[in-house]
């Protein structure tokens, strides 16, 4: 299959159908959109292990598929306990591509446990193999459905509150697109809903220093799906809200906490005091997984801090020196955003809203999707 | 004389003593300190258009420093007034090198009409270049000197309006500092005076996308002077100002206008909004001749947009691509910030507060330092 073609389909940075899976090498982006064929969890490994795919639910799903890919082909011999502890062995052997994953170590942890539940109630192997197979294969749909969920919801909501606006202007902030989940997105799943609706006069995505995640990445895949959009630094976000030229915000996270308090990308807490000042709307887009209902609030949160090299080399850290040796870095991973300077929460089983007095239950809106 | 002499004193971009002139190749910072011998008016022009000097005054002063280079030792035959003439060609040529330079045409007129108004009244030529000489040396003197009162007044300001506290913890955005200006510099004036009074616990410097004149300059200067220092992405200032580290920030102006909204470097307004809302002071430090009484509001201050590229390569455009391929950008030089997220406005002749109802009466000010 040639490029040109994958060019000219929707952007998927993971390729699979049953026996084959390939995937889209991010490191090479933007200037390159190369697929690696990915034939068992060994290349499933070395693939997270090297950055070939990166985000959260992107890496677990990859993992999985790697190892579907793996049985789906293959001769064993034994007893369906066997199967289910050679699954477990190779699921194993994936956490370790990146152990502080949590995405990908509960994955692990859950299909463990189907298949060491399904091989105590079969005789057939190929069972064992077959529900595997199957629950990763439905991890795949279930993201991208989740995702499509996210965009629809947002995209109605972010209507009804832009009475008046026939096409919205809509800023967001690092990845949260196709490459850094299964598909479709979750912020930039909204944007792309609105889009495919007919409601997006433009996005804006920022650089998203310092690992430039939205110059590389969510720039590549709005140009990728022929979507009106700009890039502009972080630090310019106020003078273009100020300029009138941004209606809503939306951004994804990295957890939320049970008062709707969000960690996200470092920048996010900035570009949210910017909209509050301004009026702009701010929401946050996320699956229902990212609700850490143990967490109280944003307080309890631990800023962590990655390495000074993104700041003092170019291209996050990869490229050159362009900062003064010797001088000290402060480099926090993510910022925490306060509930309060959030519009809304939108999750695939609908917006979370706050009640008159300002406050989001998320509590009861998660039981409430369960019963 | 060695490099190594070169950065045990106080850091100098521009080296002067009568008859010798040597620029810091600003371009080579701060993997390089190279000093460049500008021995004419020649050099002077071509040190200007490579950037190999920048900062408004800083351009205008070697400018004028480099044909009195020129003249210390010249053999010239002619009367006065031809002398006068020749320096007035030359000073021409001097500002064809920076057309948009207000600074520098600014003061080649102003010694334009000095060595003229000079040659009318002498017969004799040393005259006229001796008063060209000292003009363009007390440029240098001049600025050094404002900003050391800017340094002073500030420093004394902060101190005061931060009682209780021993050290300041103090943010600064873009260079300001030796490198912009003659030297010590305006808000980096600022922080180097609260340093030498042992004022400062800490200096904070952002990176100022996307050109980097934080991570490269301010950066450089701070370690140079062995101030301790921390640089951040300009989107972790929220973060950084959430957790309790900055007592003040203080920035540098391209242009105030009447009522105090001041014109500077794009992401000053972004960190103005994060401080108003936390709470921490917001000071702009400039000289006076940054003060432009003509216009009423920041609303009359036309932004002006630089090169997609700095966005799109690495190394603030001067790299390689980093940015997906097709995207647009918005990319301003400057923002606006209002009057009213700034505390209080450092100049060399005092600091500008507001009145009972936070207002500035900055004409008011002006016109009492001309009395």
């Amino acid at each position: 299959m040639g490029e040109s073609n994958e060019t000219s389909k929707a952007l998927q940075a993971i390729c699979y159908q049953r026996g084959s899976l390939r995937l889209l090498d991010q490191r090479k982006l933007p200037l390159e959109s190369v697929y690696l064929n990915i034939q068992d969890s060994k290349d499933g490994w070395n693939a997270i292990r090297d950055m070939v795919v990166r985000g959260a639910p992107a890496i677990a799903i990859a993992a999985a598929l790697s190892l579907a890919v793996e049985i789906h082909s293959l001769e064993f011999k034994g007893a369906p306990a066997d199967a289910a502890d050679f699954i477990v062995k190779k699921l194993e052997f994936l956490v370790s591509s990146r152990p502080t994953a949590v995405n990908l170590s509960d994955a692990a942890m859950k299909l463990g446990d189907l298949v060491r539940k399904t091989s105590e109630t079969t005789t057939e192997v190929k069972t064992v193999f077959k529900v595997f197979v199957e629950a990763a294969e439905a991890m795949l749909e279930n993201d991208v459905a989740d995702n499509k969920a996210i965009g629809s919801h947002g995209a109605i909501f972010l209507r009804k509150k832009s009475e008046g606006l026939d096409k919205l202007c809509v800023l967001t902030h690092c990845n949260t697109g196709s490459l850094a989940t299964a598909g479709y997105g979750t912020a930039l799943g909204v944007i792309r809903a609105l889009h495919a609706g007919g409601y997006l006069d433009k996005a804006f995505c920022t650089e998203t220093r310092p690992f430039n995640q939205g110059s590389r990445l969510t720039a590549y895949e709005l140009v990728h799906d022929k979507i009106p959009a700009t890039l502009v630094t972080d630090s310019a976000v106020a003078a273009l809200m100020k300029s009138g030229s941004v209606n809503a915000v939306v951004v994804g996270a990295d957890r939320i906490a049970a008062n709707g308090d969000t960690a996200n990308k470092i920048g996010t807490y900035s570009h949210a005091l910017c909209a509050k000042h301004h009026g702009v709307q701010f929401y946050v887009a996320a699956p229902l997984t990212s609700i850490d209902l143990s967490i109280s609030s944003g307080q309890k949160i631990v800023i962590e801090e990655r390495s000074p090299k993104e700041l003092l080399n170019s291209e996050g850290g990869l490229g050159k020196q362009v900062a003064a040796s010797g001088i000290a870095v402060w480099n926090p991973a993510f910022d925490v955003t306060p509930a309060s300077l959030i519009t809304a929460i939108i999750t695939e089983k609908g917006v979370i809203t706050k009640s008159g007095d300002d406050v989001f239950d998320i509590k009861n809106f998660v039981e409430s999707t369960r019963g």
